[in-house]
């Protein structure tokens, strides 16, 4: 068993089936050294969208429900992740998050939001988990989605 | 001809000029295999904004068009992409496609809108089109442009 | 001196010290070549956030003031970047930067207001700063910033 798949029975996660894309694109891309997610959005392991995490931060969507959508994202990532490199021993760094988060025009706590997914980033990657982020607020997300998280990484 | 362009020719498809960009910036900046493009927005061959793309998809464009604004967009992009490379058999890969919609708050079947871009890129260059993406709905964009769409390519 | 830090002395430029992230992330990640510089707000050079520069395009806040928000941005992306490599004449190429305006939904000339970012990516770089770029208007920012900017540079 590689390192991380050990880190992640350790920490008790279990990751959920690569999602399939929402229309006509690939989940993932290698070029190089790069590998390119697309944005995942908060379905569950199920592959369903529960209630608690449809709809905008600060019009329905609490700030906990939130912070959990943007952790099922980053799951997400790590799936397609997996998926593209066979095994997650390969990834050399995650370079980059981007986050978006289907708010209401007033919502500004978003970093707090993006943070589930950049914790769980650190948590199973440790350093090589620590990423550059944009964070936005943005007016909708697909299938009203509560966050979508895109990203990119570097592997060996 | 190359592969490509022959591939365009027998779609009938007929690149635009490659669009000037609307401010201090270059629609596209090479970085060793990686191509860059500049977001595209939905002018027409003429270097204009049809009224028919004009606006936000779930307040007055309606999905047909936003479809097809989709797929300006991207011709733009590979216009751009054109211009860069000189020759479009130098793509290796479309690598990532972001995608951007101009949408009401409660508009939320964004991924049917951006197919319009995908589904150009895998009629033109085949597997070697399929992307990862990104496709979110903003509160506002220049112009006031129904959809704009960034790329990643992989070029030899 | 190095030639950058000499033009940045020429034109009267001060770097602000480069912002601590706001959450759990790091400034900016060097993969390869390449470095991804995280999503930058308009906080000044105290690390505050100006009155002036705080809220939306379109309501509230003037376009001169989104300028200079896209100014302190991009002064900001410089910052981390020379922090990252420790000497701006490492900079080879500004490959793309990312331009989110905090804007009204009705607030359509979005170029102008990123045109702060780009002009001064221009100044300082000379050929070397111009950008591909992308350009759109979000529901809202973090800490309801007027503007936030992301990077993607070229370094030797």
């Amino acid at each position: 068993m590689g390192m991380i798949e050990d880190r992640l029975s350790t920490l008790g996660i279990q990751l959920p089936p690569a999602p399939a894309p929402a229309a006509n694109y690939v989940p993932a891309v290698r070029s190089g050294n790069l590998v390119v997610i697309a944005g995942q959005v908060c379905f569950g392991a199920d592959g369903k969208l529960a209630d608690r995490y449809k709809g905008k931060l600060g019009a329905g969507v609490s700030d906990e429900a939130g912070k959990e959508a943007a952790r099922l994202c980053a799951l997400n990532v790590i799936a397609q992740l997996k998926a593209i490199t066979g095994d997650l021993d390969a990834v050399v760094r995650c370079v980059r998050l981007g986050g978006f988060i289907n708010a209401a025009p007033d919502f500004t706590p978003l970093p707090v939001i993006m943070n589930g997914a950049s914790d769980l980033m650190v948590e199973i990657f440790g350093d090589a988990g620590r990423h550059a982020r944009s964070t936005v607020g943005v007016a909708v997300l697909p299938f009203d989605c509560a966050v979508e998280v895109e990203g990119m990484f570097e592997v060996r």
